[in-house]
């Protein structure tokens, strides 16, 4: 707690965090405002990503970058993996999909693309472990051809068969998460060496001992997961007040809100010249989305859903989750970087963030 | 004859030789057990395709691993194009069609996948000529565009013109013949030095000696050829038996039991850590079947099938055909490989065997 | 003005210079024989073409072959743009479409075939720099992004939104002007160490002085542009009298008479072994009419045209633009070439050329 106590007064930003008791007292006093709610909400989630990112680095500084950055993209994803949990018992499965799709889009092209151009605009040229990237690019490609068949099976063929669908769906879920599990098995225990970092950054600062890290990974991920809650709830009404429609909201907002912890770390490491964390973060994050998130939420929808959720999402969808992962695998693939490298995945994250902002409401 | 013989008691497997002469024996007497005649037929498949890849062998190593693996595809793929001439003797588009995207999948996905990974069970990382591979693949994607053009313009702008496919499904095949022909004066005359190996297995084996090796090549290939003519005629009434759609039958069981010869050889030279021919076996069979058995099947229709038969593929063919040549081409591009590039390809391929599986019967 | 009548009796296809005043010539005294004024304005194109060529050889030869490719990149795209401008006035916005989307395949797959052919029969192998390489083809892959994603929402989500496609073409082509302005900070100014040559050929010819050079290059281009006006206004007419189809005429001879110029120049430096130059202007060349040539007439087409041009290509189109940029990005992944890799190029461009040539003519 003093530790805790004497890095908030090392980094300002963690004063942002009186904004999470205020969070839950506006909840109680203004359960209507939605858009107080929901710029509250936002401004709280900062102060933990921030906090999030510190221990991370911590544990990571103790096992190893690509460890850490596994690690970071299993915690980060808590807060997705809540926010469609509640949207999933509520049966609202439009608003999971699209925030399945939206944040593999957004961790491959956004967070990835940030980290590269603040990397790059840095560091003349930075280098990053291209075998990890690779791999995570390639899991990423399996995990958008899973999504992608039932779709283009159904459309290609007009095939109007809800069953099949279904069925098809679970079988899918099985094999992205038996391919997680293998993955896992590559890279933690055959061929970890291949994940080691080719490069590191000066580690002069502050870190907390492992307990206090491990302790402060899993407090302020719950807190996370509970201001997520209040944002989840809020974001809808105040998207409307705000002149945003819903395609938007819940591929972009929910997307990047969901990931801000993920994101601070990954940009802090690409400021450090750690760029394999910033890759591993991004990617990983993305992969174990499609590859585990997903496919739990399908599994899961038969047991707390009003009715069974499958994997089939809307075309457009499909076109921005495959492009996006193309983007990632040509990117990534000479392990080599400079600033206008994360002005390309920009670009093509903004080409999308157009698209839906401009999207006429009906489609969702 | 004396080495063959010393062969069969060498390998424990040529004892299913027995079943060869078994097939024809119950073609005659039981002509309509279609279960029967389908077991039977793929077990005395099996040896006869261990035998050849012995043969195969023994020519490779006189000939080095490049060109010995394209000897090997294209005795190899003599299985598929009798397939495919009887069935388009007999008129049946749909399944010639699915038997050649069937080979092309099945090859680059199963084929590729099984060989990374029974390498990489035994090998820590194994490496292989990636000139080599490279060419393969931009092979099969000029194919594979190819293959896609009739559907995807035919689709995309409405055009009913059966007679615009068919005219340009002959210009398409002249193309890719030509361009199959100018590949082998690249690959074994200009540049034959690219594709050299880089790396050899121990060759302490026993070798059939080169005139032994081309007899037994021609004329296990010719058994080969007559047993899956009962394979073919047997298959889909079995199927039917056994609960599989005509779809999976043409996608995959053929394509399966027609490359078991192949397939043979790919995994056997893949546990000698020589990926190399594995790599050509896989995608050199492939891009032949794609480039060299499609066009002539096509060009031959107007021979000797009822009516002409186009390039058109169904949209979901083409859209796996696709997602095969870029997952080939991804993996190969590094020419490093480790077990779990074996089990990437293979969930695709599992994809894309369950999606076939499932689909309801009347899509094939 | 002796220089230039050195260069002529040195270059023996400079005497075709003679068609260029009998051009203007045939136009004002046989105004209606458009196959006689169709051929007289590609004879006259081809040695203007020449002299540019040198001309910019002259300017490289002083800034570095990425600089004297992107100056003619630059200056040769003159004639498209020039081309589209008087399309663009008459409302034909189809055959505007048209030259983009037949440019930037063109270019890809046509000159960039050729060049490495060209190179492949004189040398055994080359090398380029294949840093500049990838960015053209990451520059050129967000183009197609972005002209793929209009077509694509609207097609798969069965939009009709007209007002949408609007809003969006004009975002779009905002984001990709700033893309290209960016891409030139990046090459020209932070980054330029990358883009330097890897190998240089003998420069053993007579080179024009600077100034010489650039008034050429200035003259010659205004001279280019005006006998292609009169090449847009026959060439429609003659296509009909020769039998080709529209889409053909736009698709495949304008992007050719379009690039005559930056072709000999591409061609000259491939057998120059500067393979470095001819990358840079196929590619180059691409990117630029994708990223500004394409919504600089979006953007104009609200003050010169009759009506606003959307972004949004028919399917087909957009189909071979996203194979034309996967091809040219896999082809110069390695940054080494033979004359195979050019066969391979040119393969896929007859599969687009012979499928546009037999299309039914109510599509283009």
């Amino acid at each position: 707690m003093g530790l805790l106590l004497a890095e908030i007064r090392h980094n300002k930003l963690l004063w942002l965090l009186v904004f999470v008791p205020a969070v839950f007292a506006a909840e109680q006093l203004a359960h209507d405002a939605h858009t107080l709610l929901f710029a509250l909400s936002v401004l709280a989630i900062v102060p933990l990503a921030a906090l999030l990112s510190h221990a991370t680095e911590s544990v990571a500084a103790k096992t190893g970058d690509a460890i850490g950055g596994l690690l970071n993209a299993t915690l980060g994803n808590l807060t997705e993996l809540v926010i469609a949990l509640t949207a999933l018992r509520a049966g609202q499965f439009v608003l999971v999909k699209a925030s399945i799709a939206g944040a593999i889009v957004t961790n491959t092209l956004f967070m990835l693309g940030v980290s590269l151009l603040l990397g790059g605009l840095k560091f003349h040229e930075q280098e990053f472990n291209r075998m990890s990237a690779r791999m995570q690019a390639g899991l990423l490609f399996l995990a958008t051809v899973a999504l992608l068949i039932p779709s283009a099976v159904s459309q290609a063929d007009s095939i109007a068969a809800a069953e099949f669908t279904e069925r098809l769906s679970i079988g899918l879920s099985i094999l992205l998460i038996v391919a997680y599990a293998l993955s896992m098995l590559f890279s933690l225990k055959t061929h970890r060496e291949l994940f080691a970092s080719a490069a590191h950054g000066e580690a002069g600062e502050s870190l907390f001992p492992i307990g206090v890290a491990l302790t402060t990974l899993a407090g302020v991920t719950v807190l996370v997961a509970l201001v997520s809650e209040v944002f989840v709830e809020s974001v809808q009404k105040a998207a409307e007040t705000l002149g945003m429609t819903q395609a938007f909201v819940g591929f972009i907002v929910v997307a990047i809100v969901g990931a801000a912890a993920e994101m601070a770390s990954a940009f802090a490491a690409a400021r450090k010249n750690r760029l394999d964390m910033s890759v591993g973060i991004a990617l990983g994050s993305a992969s174990q989305i499609a590859l585990f998130v997903a496919p739990v939420l399908v599994l899961l929808s038969y047991v707390i859903a009003p009715s069974p959720m499958n994997l089939q999402f809307w075309p457009s969808a499909v076109v921005m989750m495959l492009i996006a992962t193309m983007t990632a695998s040509m990117v990534t693939n000479s392990g080599r970087s400079a600033w206008f490298v994360g002005v390309l995945l920009l670009m093509v994250y903004a080409i999308f963030a157009m698209t839906l902002y401009m999207l006429p409401p009906r489609v969702a």
